[in-house]
């Protein structure tokens, strides 16, 4: 059984504040739950609407109704299960490989997508601007569809993170060098910018190779990439001539 | 003035439906609605909170108070302009180049983003099964930012389409040839998948030549690429040696 006021309890969770308090999130759906558990998430509270996970400990199972799941639920259409997590201390960032940078990326859909895009392509860390979307906003969370257990994400004052690094730091620009024809490293850091306005005049001082994808249409009228198709392409640049 | 009448014919667009019965579509924000003009797009009116516009006939525009924009709108914030546009007839598929084919895309915010990417790329055609997200629903219209206007989708018989089309039929399946080490030509056609199953297996009998993004993670747990990822990551190969 379910209490009420255990109902409010996760609905708060929707919101950031929440969240930063209670230092608690939620997943929804068998696969974004399991790949959270796999990688040691603590798990506070499972609510199902039926048997589902039959490993996990029975006291934190909570058997609820459907339309208990859809109160609790941050989607339009509540999935058969949805647990609460602890939010994990930051860990340390590890200055290896292919780093992502994120400046300012608003949109939550967007950053779960570009975590799931650095999983893909084996990027283990991504530094993000203050300003940046939560990783534990809801949508954020179901966007990575699980991705997040794997790719560390750390907030912090970008622009003095890429001053002091040694790496070398990419970013694009309408006016870049054609990264088609670039001889990219295995480490380094690639920085994204915010979805209206690009990468911000400080973050951009510390950028010491720009990059840009080449347009193809003939109107020359596409304003620009959004910001996830951008790092599909750029990631996939970098990777490509490792196999 | 706008009447109350007005008002829900406008957000009765919102559904499928009454979009197909009245052949209009509705667009928001001065720069898809500037798009939509300057490509020839047939204006039923035009609805503004402020003074924007200058060129477009007085006797179209109609200035609202944010409140109705706001009930007409189909953003969640509403922007200071909305314009409601007729549906143009479908036009005769060029099969030109490279062409984009979408194998059931449902999600609207993908199909934009894919429209946005082929107006990138220089793709001018993009075929549709009759399942995949409709063009003019207001999350496809907005998520194209205008490029809607440069490139043309047509909705038809998938299947029964490549099965008849003298063009190789490129597909991403996880067992393909590696893409970063094929010669891909300048005409084809790129099959992109449904987001849960991918490429259908009556769609798949077309494909002639079968390829594969590689993955990098280590854990080999990413279990796919958002369809508009990998869609960016594919055309980006077909056109990188083009530079």
């Amino acid at each position: 059984m379910v209490s009420k006021n255990q109902i409010k309890a996760v609905a708060a969770l929707h919101t950031k504040k929440n969240r930063q308090q209670s230092r608690h999130f939620i997943a929804e759906g068998a696969k974004v739950i399991g790949e959270l558990l796999d990688a040691g998430f603590r798990l506070e509270n499972l609510f199902v609407t039926e048997a589902l996970f039959p490993k996990v400990d029975p006291s934190k199972k909570i058997t609820v109704t459907e339309a208990e799941l859809g109160r609790m639920s941050a989607l339009s259409t509540a999935n058969n299960c949805l647990a609460v997590f602890e939010i994990p201390p930051q860990k340390p960032i590890e200055q290896l490989g292919l780093i992502v940078a994120l400046d300012d990326v608003r949109d939550p859909g967007n950053l779960g997508t570009i975590v799931r895009l650095c999983d893909w392509f084996g990027v283990k860390q991504i530094v993000c601007s203050m300003e940046t979307a939560e990783l534990y906003n809801p949508k954020v969370v179901q966007a990575t569809m699980g991705s997040l257990a794997r790719v560390n994400v750390s907030y912090i004052d970008l622009a003095a993170f890429l001053s002091e690094t040694e790496l070398p730091v990419f970013g694009t620009f309408m006016d870049g060098d054609n990264i088609y024809s670039e001889t990219l490293p295995k480490n380094g850091i690639v920085v994204l910018g915010n979805e209206a306005n690009g990468i911000s005049s400080e973050v951009e001082k510390a950028v010491n190779r720009r990059i840009s994808i080449p347009r193809f249409g003939n109107l020359q009228k596409t304003e620009s990439l959004n910001v996830a198709t951008a790092a599909a392409i750029v990631l996939s640049e970098f990777r490509r001539f490792e196999v």
